[in-house]
């Protein structure tokens, strides 16, 4: 089979499993915090995985790759985007445990049932600020901005997504940080670990990793740091084994 | 003037503007949270600061050695520890700056006034486990555990002490982190500032750092987290300078 590239893609090797994904030059790459979710979220044996707009399919395609769970959804509004995902999927020979969706978040739970999923993945736009954009219908500001959905969207669909026990899996801006633990809450998932990303030892933090559990009891584990430089352009070990060097 | 010791009573050195403390060597000595919350936590300049269960009055002292602020007071109700605390103030001749109160957290607000301080500290009892202590009237379980007020007493108190965009420094324990987000939510103050606290850079965090204002908007920072050693036996640098070695 051959998959069709359009114009404005391009395949990216993704260093674990001989992987590769196509991307869009023009819209949105995945980043750091996609490849750090994959890392820290854990997909156990039988289990079943939806990612909650996947963009590019990053996330299913990795945690596939890294964990040996029976099934990996992802779901995308974006029609060229669901698009090109479905043909990273492809191109990976991977149609058997990875199915990608077009559909909207905020009928995530509609779609597919409620308590269908053990494990709820989503890296969502960070930015609250889409009042204010110029072109808020361009991809990548639907990707970035909370044009099509909210943070309390997210939060709501992936507690009803999930069974009781379940496990949702965020990655996000720290300055959000209590918006999303009430958000959570609210939703009655409740933050059982945390795990925060500093570029430097010495800088605050630019991005937060959470596991929630739907229906747990108050009692979280923050762990160790992640910390991306040692120094400027040097990446610390750690974030090497992350990606698979 | 001199100042008594009682038998199992030592003075020790606190490393700074050459202040003593009197401790107890049976009871509850201040450790390294009391230490770093007094450099996490700011007074300004004509500010009025209360530290609430103050203990052997660590707090306000190391506060009143680092900031300029108008007048600092420290609530402890446990009478011969705040005796100990109230001789630490006058060994160090801090009597016009430092006031030693003997009372109740969860009456603070009434004994002193609402809105009657900018900055309130607290390094509180961080187990919730009281029902399970043999012994529960001793001194250093109520130091340690919730037997005589809650993190939602002092969350209250705190809130009902501070003028509004008054300061609330906390430092807890992180596994109760989602609680103490809670209480400090509910009792209208808004968590502005975080730093972890790990004990080494591979380790999970032991310690957390809040600042909450009350009456804020809902807008995190996530400081670069504090390393306590570098190697085992070893403190790094920030902790010296922390320590004004």
């Amino acid at each position: 089979m051959t998959i069709k590239l359009k114009d404005n893609e391009r395949i990216d090797d993704l260093q674990r499993n001989g992987y590769q994904i196509i991307q869009n030059r023009d819209g949105f790459c995945f980043g750091m915090d996609a490849v750090l979710l994959s890392g820290f979220a854990k997909v156990k044996p039988e289990e079943k995985a939806i990612d909650l707009g996947t963009g590019t399919g990053i996330i299913p395609i990795l945690l596939e790759a890294k964990n040996q769970g029976l099934h990996y959804t992802g779901l995308e509004i974006q029609e060229e985007v669901a698009d090109m995902a479905a043909r990273s999927v492809a191109l990976n020979h991977l149609e058997d445990k990875v199915t990608i969706v077009r559909g909207d978040i905020k009928e995530a739970s509609r779609l597919f049932g409620a308590a269908s999923f053990d494990v709820v993945t989503s890296n969502p736009p960070y930015m609250n600020d889409a009042h204010g954009l110029k072109n808020p219908d361009l991809p990548k500001a639907i990707s970035r901005h909370e044009v099509l959905c909210t943070l309390e969207d997210v939060a709501r669909e992936a507690a009803k997504l999930l069974r009781p026990g379940g496990r949702f899996y965020l990655v996000h801006r720290p300055h959000r940080l209590i918006e999303i633990i009430t958000a959570l809450k609210s939703a009655g998932m409740e933050p059982k670990r945390m795990k925060m990303v500093h570029p430097f030892v010495d800088k605050e933090a630019n991005m937060v990793l959470i596991e929630a559990v739907r229906g747990g009891r108050s009692m979280i584990k923050v762990e160790a740091p992640v910390i991306v430089y040692k120094e400027p352009g040097v990446y610390t070990d750690e974030i090497y084994t992350i990606y698979g060097y």
